[in-house]
């Protein structure tokens, strides 16, 4: 059984990256996102996202009901519609899921959370974020047994029925752990993990997971979530985790032939 | 095993449709609208909805790629998320899916649509729209048997994986045919079928099934499209059809103790 996490941007080429899935002979869930989308629809809504910066540095995307409501449109509706399509085309027996669907990623939402405005640090009640705590195995488990393939995306939801916005990529490392997943694959718009953000050759091919804290400690903004969640799926008895570019041809196939950033 | 089917009307109140749902010791299944929503977040996007008229006078939505866009955003994102949110709320385990998902709907393109145009007829060719001709069975026992409540939406899907928008209620008669399911429930904004439509007091208490006919040629719009639907399932082996009001408390057991209108 392998996760696929693929990022919400773009130019992710899904057509390349589901004719490559319907060669792979192996049990697959699919991760996505849909920030690139997320942005287009907000702006044309009128509707302005708001970022909140924590004091240790993490960026998040600051969620009140509104952003919930868009949030489900682009990321349930629009996009993981668009990949059930297009996966469908390839032959692929896709099911699209949010983490609501079946309380399949069951969290629980922050109580506040700190924001950095300046020099200032204020408290957030309202948003409705979380982490997830468990994953429904059994859903998970009963679709794939048939040959069914999840494609799963946020929100999340608590015990009580609340949606909640998680990140993707520590979402993933839950799923592995109650899973009991091996192998990660996360496809991105970038070759792999770069040295320098904006250089396309600096491309790191291989990171031992015991050095994984001193990239975390250097990277920034998106990158540092995904490598804390490689992190956490490292520590939940994750193997071998594949950073690789979901732009191009057999994006899968290559990433776990080490054309990416192989990180163990 | 009982069909709700339940309109996209913004007074529909899924809180005592829920309450209602969980004190109901039968297997059921959500199929839901959203049109009051398309319409509000078509205009918010400043997209103008079109509408066809067939020379028979049926009126649907003329459904190109922008418009399948924004109805997979409505239908299954915000709405069918804000419902399983809230079934979930009240302790019923609901599983939101699209007709696409695990081609649960599998249905068949229109070639084209014949549009009358004042006193000209064209042809459209251009338009997703299409019927359901089979429903995964598989899928949707495989729920049921775990106790969750599948809540279903359009769009269905072709064989060749592209998305397609149906009418929902026709979709219900096909699930009746497939799952061999004898009692179904509309719920929508009025208090049974009305004999004037205007007149919430001309309720019709109970409708023989071999006189629908005369009804469907009385109906207009979308009462028309869901007693044409009522015909289909009738001839597909359905029993009862109970129709019913989705404002008030207990909307499903009123409409089973033939509060509204009742159809055998």
């Amino acid at each position: 059984m392998i996760i696929v996490k693929v990022g919400g941007g773009k130019s992710i080429n899904w057509d390349y990256l589901a004719r490559d899935l319907s060669s792979i002979n192996e049990k697959i869930i699919i991760v996505h996102g849909a920030n690139a989308w997320m942005k287009d629809i907000s702006k044309k809504l009128g509707f302005t996202e708001r970022m909140i910066t924590s004091p240790s540095g993490h960026i998040s995307r600051y969620t009140d009901s509104k952003t919930m409501e868009i949030l489900t449109m682009v990321y349930c509706g629009l996009v993981n519609k668009k990949i059930v399509s297009c996966l469908q085309k390839h032959g692929i027996n896709a099911v699209g899921l949010s983490g609501a669907d079946g309380k399949l990623w069951l969290g629980r939402k922050k109580e506040a959370i700190l924001s950095k405005v300046g020099s200032k640090t204020k408290i957030i009640t309202d948003s409705l974020t979380g982490k997830v705590e468990s994953v429904n195995v059994e859903l998970i488990n009963m679709l794939l047994n048939k040959n069914y393939t999840p494609v799963v995306t946020i929100p999340a939801i608590t015990a009580d029925g609340d949606l909640i916005n998680v990140d993707n990529d520590r979402a993933v490392s839950v799923m592995a752990k109650d899973l009991k997943v091996k192998i990660l694959v996360f496809l991105f718009e970038a070759v792999g993990l770069l040295e320098n953000p904006d250089d396309p050759t600096s491309k790191i091919d291989r990171i031992k997971k015991d050095n994984l804290e001193k990239y975390i400690s250097l990277s920034e903004g998106r990158m540092k979530k995904k490598l804390l969640g490689v992190k956490e799926a490292f520590a939940e008895g994750v193997q071998t985790v594949y950073f690789g570019d979901g732009r191009i041809k057999k994006p899968v196939s290559s990433a776990l032939n080490g054309a990416g950033t192989v990180i163990n």
